[in-house]
């Protein structure tokens, strides 16, 4: 970060750097092999779980820690392990009434071209079509870097799968 | 937020947006019905809970999930679910000694009047009368804010429901 | 924080504000006595631990929370209770090949010559020398602070005991 110089961008339509990742949560269901899971349930359901029975049930309560790998395009990559962007952190779900989840995570960049990390936190209100968490902060080559992240649903299968949509725009950054 | 322009507040008396709500925490206590509680604990105390054991337990290591009722006045409103404001996320005890609790959440405005999220995070020091917490990002109407929100317990019924004061000032905003 | 005005740093080499502290966290390992421990699990390690088994197990899924001393100097004060800064919050393991972890919390001070909160969230990529996390807000006699924090791990005894030394940078400060 040595040299860097702080910028703010001067509008909404114009993010000093922006990026659109894939976010690919793959929840371990207690059944299948973990060896492709991505996150597992800390904690189990609270009461509140159920607390309105037509919803079927929120989870409300669960804590799920994640370390999910990032892409570019949609499509997994072959070797999870290899993946050179991970979010990493924890979402949990708290609506008696709906399926919606609150995040706090990092985006952690590890290849040649990018490294450094983006730390993020916010409510996914999963009823909407989409949602703005904040960046709060960032690190490497993201240092000390600002911003809004859009999430959109992009896929998801059942209870085990879920693909995100991640427009991360950032208005200040510094830059070199 | 299109069009917006960055603002500085340039003085602490002068924030450039200010508001004072009130978080009502209703936890779920087992017995209760669950159809007016507003949170649970998502895990039990742990052992250093009760490490001294003249406090007579402090719940260190209990995390509770919430998704509470904001309100302008003190009264809570007739129907929870159609609170315009609320605040969702986690907090947390992590004292032996005392009553002691750290929170990281969202606040979700939904009126006509106001739509977009404050993301905030911080130690609750129940002992002091008032506390300090940090306002680390916002969306929406709220976009790229920062500040100070100031907690003071302003009721409290057992372990069943307690009433926070927040006064929120932010003195980075983008104001239209 | 009257009276304050904004610095930001001109460069990374010249933060408004620096500080070494040490974190010491002193976890409770369910046979040893209560009184020193600092930290405790409270969440179990998920099925996806053990996913490697050529690891001997990672946590991934923990969730400990924490109240640990930090001081100036290695050693631990005599006696803990009287730590005039005080990291409290939560950290969690994510990561099936390796020990990895993630942390959002505050430091507290509280002595007559610093008094306020720093918040702080990011990825601890134990495998790394060092790993960089976010400070995103500060209150009190950090007001609207943010920044950096360097971690280096300076010491571990088994599974009980690890010394962190971190390095904060602020670059963003209300100076009087």
């Amino acid at each position: 970060a040595h040299g860097r110089r702080f910028v703010r961008s001067s509008s909404y339509d114009k993010p000093c750097k922006e990026m659109r990742l894939y976010l690919h949560d793959i929840l371990y269901d207690y059944s299948n092999s973990t060896s492709n899971s991505t996150s597992a349930a800390a904690t189990k359901p609270t009461a509140l779980a159920t607390a309105v029975p037509s919803t079927g049930g929120t989870f409300f309560g669960q804590v799920v820690v994640f370390n999910d790998p990032m892409t570019e395009g949609r499509a997994l990559p072959p070797s999870l392990e290899e993946t050179a962007v991970r979010a990493q952190g924890v979402y949990l779900y708290n609506s008696k009434e709906a399926f919606n989840a609150w995040f706090a995570f990092s985006i952690v960049f590890n290849s040649t071209g990018r490294r450094g990390t983006l730390n993020l936190m916010g409510a996914d209100i999963i009823a909407e079509k989409t949602r703005d968490i904040s960046v709060v902060g960032g690190t490497g080559d993201f240092f000390m870097s600002r911003g809004v992240a859009t999430l959109r649903t992009d896929a998801f299968e059942g209870f085990t799968y879920f693909r995100l949509q991640m427009d991360i725009k950032l208005y200040e950054c510094y830059v070199v």
